[in-house]
């Protein structure tokens, strides 16, 4: 692998324990979702302050920049230290940012979850994404993710208030991360994926948030053919989702699943039913 | 009341249906919540482009003006108009905004739910918010509250994916709004409130999302004592709580309820009970 940049490993408590009053005035423990802020500075210039759960940081900073489209390569960074005591990552590249003032400065704003910014043209992007036209998902491998996620030891189960988003490889889980934003935990994902050089055409990518715009939008970026969500869609998640040719998935639990586009590059488990005319449905 | 600014009534379908495919191979109808970019223009300068579902635009623009602390007075405001067929909503203002390069420029992101932009310094801002301190809420008042919103007519119901938000005066709905975001929804709250000069003193937010943070801070600038959500809190949104002393719910569905913060707002419909060691729990 090319030059990688150097990472701290800062790690923070995840979830904290408070004391609550129920319906009947008694007193009783809940777990909280750890929601910090994190400013990050790239080459000691300020840039943006991100709430995050914390599972990782640096990750998150990495697809951050990645996915704001404010740096190139992976190779122009030379490190990122996080420090929670300050509340900081401090990005140092290894040259500068080319046109750091521009990228900055020109902003679109999507908003599938509130009032998300993304630096730079996201839209002009999307139509030059190719995802690949020959992969293909399984039914049994599917519900194999579905039950993946089911099992899988999360904040969620302890203290709810956060979303998860996973990439698989076939049914294989190579990355779940949690945080207070699905959009965190996809930049994390993205991160992770820049860092390692990996490849989105034989991936899923999984997530427990609603399938919005951005989120749509992100998933082709990393070039991920497959997306699922254990919730819903919206009107343009689904007009993104068409738009840019991603097999999409929503409603996915337990052994049901709604699939909304991208149908060619999925294999249900049994022949497709006849409709009541005898035409294929 | 004072000068109030021209508005729009600007209306968009809020649900689409579409075919999709089940776990059986059957076809079958599914419905999406509405999700379009409406673009901010302040006096013909482009500000934000937020994405909603559309269901109150107007009252989206003024809240988010309002939230973002873009402009001072309602009264400043002459217009605004929201046109779908661009997608835009071009605000006018009566005479300028004030140090516009400014208070676009500063830039404090919240991110409870990903990467939520918020203008100015929010923080600062909060330590001056004083809620009353003589607020109550009963048990039962609670309880009408939730059962209220449990039949209220929904694009959720049919469509799932968007969060609702709405402001009570004691059991009394007074405004319902749905959007894709959390933050749209309050925001809209927030800007019909600031057009009908509404008191946030004695009324209760309610919202169907997590209390992340910014969402404890925009009830707090709405200057409203009670806050209930249906969801969880993170571990920021409580930390905000405390800091402003707000009456804080969580997990309320049906008779059941969390009391996180603020407990001497609330009156238990019965005696808090002793503890095995005799004193008050």
């Amino acid at each position: 692998m090319s030059l990688r940049p150097e990472l701290t490993h800062a790690s923070v408590p995840l979830i904290e324990e408070v004391e609550v009053v129920d319906e009947l005035g008694r007193p009783r423990p809940a777990w909280l979702p750890g929601e910090r802020p994190l400013t990050v500075y790239l080459d000691k210039r300020e840039l943006v302050t991100l709430m995050t759960l914390g599972g990782a940081p640096e990750h998150l900073v990495l697809g951050y920049l990645r996915n704001q489209r404010l740096v190139d390569s992976i190779e122009e960074i030379a490190a990122i230290q996080v420090d929670w005591e300050t509340e900081s990552a401090a990005v140092t590249t290894r040259s500068g940012v080319d046109r750091i003032e521009e990228r900055t400065a020109r902003r679109v704003v999507t908003t599938g979850c509130g009032q998300g910014t993304v630096y730079g043209s996201l839209l002009d992007e999307i139509d030059g994404v190719r995802l690949p036209g020959d992969a293909m998902l399984d039914q049994a491998t599917l519900y194999a993710i579905i039950d993946t996620i089911r099992l899988q030891q999360s904040v969620y189960k302890q203290a709810g208030s956060v979303h998860g988003c996973a990439l698989f490889q076939g049914s294989e889980l190579l990355i779940f991360i949690e945080d207070v934003g699905r959009h965190n935990a996809v930049d994390a994902i993205a991160g992770r994926m820049w860092l390692e050089d990996m490849s989105g055409a034989d991936k899923v990518f999984y997530t427990t948030g609603r399938l919005t715009s951005e989120m749509v939008i992100k998933a082709a970026q990393m070039g991920i053919p497959f997306l699922l969500s254990r919730s819903g869609v919206t009107q343009m998640g689904y007009q993104m989702a068409q738009r840019v040719g991603i097999t999409l998935f929503a409603r996915c639990t337990g052994k049901h699943f709604l699939l909304y586009t991208g149908r060619e590059r999925f294999r249900h488990a049994q022949p497709t039913p006849l409709t009541a005319e005898g035409a294929p449905a």
